[in-house]
C-alpha cells in the first residue's frame, strides 16, 4: 500500500501527478483531451495538474489544432532537463542526447574492439559522454537519468552479467556501479535486446501489442520480450537467450559451450566469416547488406539463410510464448527482404498454423536506434522519479 | 476506472470484500490478523468485512491458537455453495465437487475412447456431473461455478479449440458454450496445462513463484504459464505448446502436420507404442510406471527416454522465460525418478549454465489431481463474481 494510505489526499495527488507525467514521457506530446483519457483522469483533474506542473516549470503549452479544433499540446519542457542513452555493442559504442520530449539532440558512435576488456568499453562511454555534453553546451546538472544497455543478459541477482560464457569480457563487472562511477552519476543497465523491445513497443514497430518479442540479430543473438505488458526479465534476468536455443545437437561448438545454438548459424558474425574467403577479410555487416540490395549472390544466399535459421528458432518462440508480433532488428535488418522473405518463410513452416497465420513478422521500425531509445526510455523512468521528487529545476 | 470513481466509498468498500473473498477463496481458512497482512487492509477494515460477510451468512468464524495465543481463524462457509472442476483429457473424464473452502467432496472418473467425438466427451461429463450431484445431495442451485479444462489450446478470439491437427475432434466446437447447454449454467473453459500451473501455483510446488511452468506429458505435451505472477495465454490463447517444439526436422510426422515435434518422442502414447510388441496391447500407463518402479528395464528405459526428450525441450524453454521452476505433471509423473532423472540430466546439458543451476525442476505436489483442482480454481474465479453480486445465498 503506497504511503499515506488507500484514499489519502495528498497519495491521491502524487499518483495522478505521476499518470500525467507518465504519459507525457511516453508520448512526447500530447492534447489536453487526449492526456484525461490515456490516463482514465477526469478532465478537471487533469487541468489542475497541468496547471500546477506548468507553473512549477516542467510543462509547455502549445496551441495546436486536432480534428479541425483549437487545442492546447501539452509536453515536458525541454529544457528540464535531458535523458542520455548508451548502447554498448560488442564492436561498437554510441551515446545519445535527447531532451524530455525524446527528440535526440545529438549522439556520438566509436567502434570497439571485439573481445576487449569492459574498462576499454567503458572508457570509450565516458570519452564519447563528455564529448556530447561538451559540444552541446548542455551542463552536467542538466542530465535527469542515464540508461545503458550491454549485449548479454543481466543476472538481476547481483547485477552482473550472467553467463560468464555469453559476455566474458565483462564478467565480475556490476556494469551500473562501473558506468556509474565513471560518469559520476547514477546509470542504470539492461540487456541490449531488452531495451531494444521497450523502444520499439513505446515508440516503434510493436506499439499497442500486450505480448511482444524482439530479436536482435548482431555479433550475438538475443530477444527482449514484452509479456502482459510489462517488459519479462525472468527469475534471474536471463529470458530471451534465443541465440543460445539448441537448433542443431551436432552443430558448431558456440561460445557458450555447448553445440548447434542458434547464434552458430544466424549472427552478422557468422555472414563475415561465411564471406571471407569469397569477400575478403575486410568486409563489414553494411558492406555485405549494401552488396545484398546490390545483387551479389553470394551475399544475398549468406544473408538469406540467416533469415531461414532464425525463421526456425522464432517459430519455437511463438510455439511457445505465442506474442502477437515479432519486431528483427539489429545490423542485419537492414537487409530487409534479403533476410525477411527466407525468414518469415521457415516461420510459417515450423509455427503451428494458427499462430504462424495470426503473428506479425516484421523490422523494427526505429532502425538501429531502437536500443539507444530504449536506454533514453529507461533513463526517463530515473528521470520521472528524479521530477517527481525534486519538482522544478 | 471502476464505477464510481476513485475514492468513492461504494466502489472501494466493493474492492476491499473482493481482497477478503480473493484471499479467503486462495487460501481456505486464515486467522484474521493474516487475513490484514495479505490484503494490505488495516485490522479494523477487516474486522468490519468480517463481521459483515459472517452476517451475511458466507464466512464462519472458528477459535483457533496461532503463536500460542487464541486467534480467530475465518474461512469461507461450506455450505455457502459448491465448485465443480471438471478435467477432459483425451482418453478420461473427471468431475471433482469441492467446497469453497477447497475440500473435495467427491469425484467421478470414466475412461473415454481416443479421437472419440467431442459430443462423447460432453455427455459423459453430464453423466459424471449429475451422478455426483446425486450422490451428495448437492442441490444444482448450491452450484456456484464450474471450470473445465481441455487437452488442447483455446483460442481466445472465438473460444474454439485454437488448432484443428492438435485436437480435431473438437474443432468447430466452442467448448465453454457446449458444456454450458449440456450442465444448465454457466462454464468457463481453459487449456489443461494452464489449470495445473493454476492449481500448482495456488496450492502446490510452484507457490510463491512468480515465473512458473507446469509441463504436463500425458497422451499429448503442453506447458502452462505463469509470468510476472499472471496466467500468460499469448496473442490468441496459444502460449505453452512446448509439444511442437521442433526437435528435429526429420523425425516422425506430428499430428500437427510438422515434423519431429517433442510429442512424437515424449508422450504416454509413444511410451505405449513403443512398449506394444514387447509388453502387448493391452499396457496401460499406470502398467507401464508400475513395472518401471518394480525394475522392468524396457519400461524404465522407455520412460527415460520421454524424460531425456522432455529435458531438451525444457531446457530451451528455460532459455527463453527463465522461470523460477518447472512442474512436471502429467500421468508419467508418477514415474517419479524413473522419468525426472534423465530429464534434469538433459536439462542442466542444455540450459545456459546460469539457468540449469538455478530452475528448480520437480514434480507437482498435486498429482493427477492438477487438472481438477486448477478447474475448481477457474471455477472459483467466478464463484467470486457470484458471491460479491448475490451475497448470501
Amino acid at each position: 500500500m503506497p504511503a499515506g494510505g488507500v484514499g489519502s489526499q495528498g497519495a491521491l495527488r502524487a499518483a495522478n501527478r505521476r499518470l500525467v507525467l507518465d504519459a507525457l514521457l511516453e508520448s512526447g506530446a500530447l492534447i489536453q483531451a487526449d492526456l484525461a483519457r490515456r490516463t482514465g483522469l477526469s478532465a478537471a483533474t487533469v487541468s489542475t495538474i497541468v496547471h500546477d506542473l506548468t507553473a512549477e516549470g516542467l510543462l509547455r503549452i502549445q496551441d495546436t489544432v486536432s480534428s479541425g479544433r483549437r487545442a492546447r499540446a501539452v509536453s515536458l519542457r525541454p529544457d528540464a532537463g535531458v535523458a542520455v542513452g548508451i548502447d554498448i555493442g560488442r564492436r561498437h559504442v554510441r551515446v545519445v542526447l535527447a531532451d524530455l520530449s525524446h527528440t535526440v539532440l545529438a549522439e556520438e558512435e566509436s567502434q570497439a574492439h571485439l573481445g576487449a576488456p569492459a574498462s576499454e568499453h567503458i572508457a570509450l562511454v565516458r570519452k564519447l559522454f563528455d564529448a556530447l555534453l561538451s559540444s552541446t553546451g548542455v551542463e552536467r546538472s542538466a542530465v535527469v537519468g542515464v540508461g545503458a544497455g550491454l549485449p548479454g543478459p543481466i543476472d538481476v541477482r547481483d547485477g552482473q552479467v550472467g553467463s560468464a560464457s555469453i559476455l566474458p569480457e565483462w564478467i565480475g563487472v556490476n556494469a551500473a556501479e562501473a558506468l556509474g562511477d565513471a560518469l559520476g552519476m547514477p546509470v542504470s543497465v539492461d540487456n541490449d535486446a531488452n531495451l531494444g523491445v521497450l523502444a520499439e513497443a513505446t515508440w516503434g514497430a510493436a506499439r499497442g501489442h500486450r505480448d511482444a518479442v524482439y530479436l536482435k540479430i548482431g555479433t550475438g543473438v538475443g530477444a527482449g520480450l514484452i509479456i502482459g505488458g510489462e517488459p519479462h526479465r525472468g527469475a534471474i534476468g536471463l529470458a530471451g537467450e534465443i541465440g543460445h536455443l539448441t537448433m542443431d545437437e551436432n552443430g558448431q561448438v558456440c561460445r557458450c559451450g555447448n553445440r548447434g545454438c542458434l547464434e552458430t548459424t544466424a549472427s552478422s558474425s557468422i555472414v563475415l566469416d561465411l564471406l571471407a574467403r569469397s569477400h575478403g577479410d575486410d568486409l563489414t555487416v553494411a558492406d555485405a547488406v549494401a552488396a545484398a540490395h546490390g545483387g551479389d549472390v553470394a551475399c544475398r544466399r549468406v544473408i538469406g539463410d540467416v533469415g531461414r535459421h532464425a525463421g526456425v528458432a522464432v517459430a519455437n518462440l511463438c510455439n511457445l510464448i505465442n506474442p502477437g508480433i515479432i519486431v528483427v532488428g539489429g545490423q542485419l535488418a537492414a537487409a530487409g527482404e534479403v533476410l525477411m522473405d527466407p525468414l518469415r518463410e521457415a516461420f510459417a513452416r515450423y509455427a503451428i498454423p494458427s499462430v504462424g497465420a495470426s503473428t506479425q513478422v516484421t523490422t523494427g521500425s526505429l532502425g538501429r536506434g531502437a536500443q539507444s531509445m530504449g536506454a533514453v526510455a529507461l533513463a526517463l523512468q530515473s528521470a520521472e522519479r528524479h521530477l517527481l521528487a525534486g519538482g522544478s529545476r
